[in-house]
């Protein structure tokens, strides 16, 4: 990963930037808009809403280009992408905003208090509907931000490019083809991104970690046939056993992983970083009864909050083999199977993980059995250096919006395109999110605060204002 | 188990036994009437054959009226049972002869040579339909046998008592009710029964024992619902590998069940039986083949054939947990289930070793999990001693028959009703099969070897004029 030049963020912008009154002014207007937004079921996963997505897509380039972008719908062999960019701020930096608006589908459908695609206001605080949070409110920010600043001081402060997919849902599919296609287009300096969430309401958080990701299925067999148990048992070797003898010993007592080299490239957090994380006060008694277990158990050494975000682990994610329905079926079973995947950290490479997984597997195969590793598909895991000066502009905004510093937090979890930016583009992403944990996204009854859309929407102009160096 | 005193089988019978000349002679007339017995579609399994197995009830105790025997159909709350018995022997033995009347399902139909209820004699040396070996072929030997000795002599060397059961392919599931219910009228000496097979062809078998059987499904589980292994993972334990670690500390690197107190009991093979054993040359390569392996595995210090006949073991019949369906998905699943089965050998009792798996799986249950282990059905191990007068008897005979005294061999299956006879009835079975490996039992064009038919009907009859101490 490499920075660009950023010198020029020292000087002072010639203009003074004021979007805050205007964009109160329009408050109501832009809540509209979103609900139109919100009124397209453009569920990417279902092909009954093709037409869907593809009239959200237009809707989108229509709301970029009067907000005074150059927009267009590009086609992809799935759902489109729509581009759209302003470049007109010569020697000025180029910010590269990435969201999507396509949606979960809204099933089930019953458990909705309204339609999931007729927006509603609920107590006068949040907008309820399939999409709110996730992502067509954090995402549409973006567009109301630079339609701020253009409408108020007549230009931006930074080369702005956006791009909008309508595949995220579903895994993104053709996006990586995309970025390789239009590498030179999308050309920036830093990748904006507001599809994550706060620290908690009223305090910002920008992620600047996630986990990596290996993923493999592992194929045990034995004799060719499922064979009875009362008259071979003993005789021979039991799939399902060596599967569980090879799964069993992935952990060791402390709870670490026990591949052969799976820690050589772990890069350990600060020890100030780990103060830091510690002083944010994680509620580990709420998290015990959010998951409903007693206890919190992990690697040594490591706080339940560092376990999940910070710190490489593995885990069985499914297995099955033999017979599973109803009653006693007394079968020695031919074959026995798991997935199994490694959540990985800086600098572990997928690929070498995976490798190292399937080694353990061959190496650790009981006598009498085969296996066979096949590998899923995997992610690098991404950080972002604290004093990355975007990083650190894009947090001054936040605080100028919030008037409280945001929470720079690590995610356990993988967000597959920003692993893209930075395979394809070579650009780190700043993950700048107006999420709350409750906002439902994927559920019924999908919601996002409104004040977090006017504040997101003020964040997103004077993120755009810091980038360039201005106040 | 105790015996009685058989002192009475030193003395000679007063009458020259010699059934062969005649049985000879209604051999054609004894196959029409198996194929008559074949005909009859009594597929306990199936409710649309229901009719056709009380006719087939009917039809047998006609049959059995018919050799001289008092027969009735007796209801239970499945299938009937058809109870037959000569007792005017008074002072003699008393044979309790079991067998069973319905058959497995036929399907795969197209599978068949010719329909499964219309047998078919192919080369002139078998009879092919369904249940021609398991149990019609097989259990009607001693219904002709009778018939034979009350023919050519007027009377019979022994008290017999027959139950020909109805349920034996769905899990005898009335019939401890019936035989404690009727365990007066079923008192007898010794239990004869034809429902194994021979150790070759020409070479006969009495089957001196079977395995015994524990059952657990083992339920471990962790949070209160599926976890995103991403956002979660590292900081909770996982349930499958919770299970695979108990599951794979089962056998130790010997092969040895690790269940403390689970060999307290085993009774082993004495030496001699051991050599001889080892003596019948079991053709390991060929069970390799047929199994499709390239090695046997198992506890150490014992062979293959040992391993799975008389000596314990632990199995994981089957295992099931988390995401199971095509691709990668990235749970954290809530529960990991698993069935674990062990096969007992004397003395170990199944009830003992279940609550000894319970014990196992609670103590090693690791830290944030719990386990909850819930028994199946279980099974006494059997074992008839070598000396027993009655099994010694029916060696004898066997060796008249056909020539050449009959293995006594182990089985690592179980036979459920062999374990109800000890329990209920205080009786051993004397295990005396005429089927061979390649009968093809439950799968499309079984068949019994002719041969074994008319052998099997001898080597009845010469059983119970043993049985009686004549020759």
């Amino acid at each position: 990963m490499k920075y660009k030049d950023l010198s020029f963020l020292e000087r002072a912008m010639p203009t003074d930037w004021n979007p805050d009154d205007w964009l109160h002014r329009e408050r109501e207007r832009h809540l509209e808009e979103l609900k139109d937004f919100l009124r397209i079921p453009s569920v990417s996963t279902d092909p009954a809403h093709a037409s869907d997505v593809a009239r959200c897509a237009r809707w989108l380039r229509d709301r970029c280009e009067e907000a005074g972008l150059v927009a267009e719908v590009h086609a992809t062999p799935g759902h489109p992408v729509v581009y759209a960019e302003w470049l007109n701020a010569p020697g000025a930096p180029t910010v590269l905003i990435y969201g999507h608006y396509d949606v979960q589908p809204a099933d089930p459908l019953e458990l909705w208090r309204n339609p999931p695609f007729e927006p509603v206001i609920e107590d006068g605080t949040r907008i309820v509907a399939r999409g709110a949070t996730d992502d067509k409110g954090q995402m549409y920010c973006h567009v109301k931000a630079v339609e701020a600043l253009l409408a108020t001081s007549g230009t931006l402060p930074v080369n702005v490019k956006m791009i909008f997919e309508g595949e995220e849902e579903v895994g993104s599919r053709h996006l990586d083809a995309y970025l390789e296609e239009n590498r030179d287009r999308l050309a920036a300096d830093i990748v904006l991104i507001s599809d994550t969430s706060m620290f908690a309401r009223g305090r910002p958080m920008l992620t600047v970690g996630l986990r990596g990701l290996s993923y493999v299925e592992v194929h045990v067999r034995g004799a060719s046939h499922d064979l009875h148990s009362g008259l071979f048992g003993g005789g021979v070797a039991n799939p399902a056993l060596g599967l569980a003898r090879m799964l069993g010993g992935l952990l060791d007592e402390s709870g670490r992983v026990t591949v052969p080299g799976f820690y050589d490239r772990v890069r350990d957090l600060p020890e100030s970083e780990r103060r830091e994380m510690a002083a944010l006060g994680h509620d580990e008694s709420a998290l015990r009864e959010e998951i409903g277990v007693t206890e919190l158990v992990g690697e040594a050494g490591w706080t339940a909050l560092e376990r999940m975000t910070v710190r490489p682990t593995v885990d069985v994610n499914g297995l099955w083999g033999g017979y599973t329905g109803a009653g006693a079926k007394t079968v020695l079973p031919a074959e026995a199977h798991a997935k199994v995947s490694c959540r990985l950290v800086p600098d572990q490479d997928p690929e070498e993980v995976t490798a190292m997984l399937a080694a353990y597997f061959r190496e650790r195969c009981p006598a009498g059995l085969t296996v066979d590793v096949d590998p899923h598909h995997g992610g690098v895991p991404f950080r972002i250096d604290r004093d990355t000066p975007e990083l650190v502009a894009v947090s001054r905004a936040l605080e100028r919006v919030w008037g409280v510093a945001p929470v720079l937090g690590h995610s356990g979890g993988s967000i597959p395109v920003v692993a893209s930016f930075v395979r394809l583009l070579g650009l780190p992403s700043v993950l700048m999110g107006f999420g709350l944990e409750d906002d439902r996204l994927h559920s019924p009854n999908e919601k996002f605060e409104l004040e977090n859309y006017w504040q997101g929407i003020r964040s997103a102009a004077w993120a755009l204002i810091e980038l360039s160096g201005g106040r």
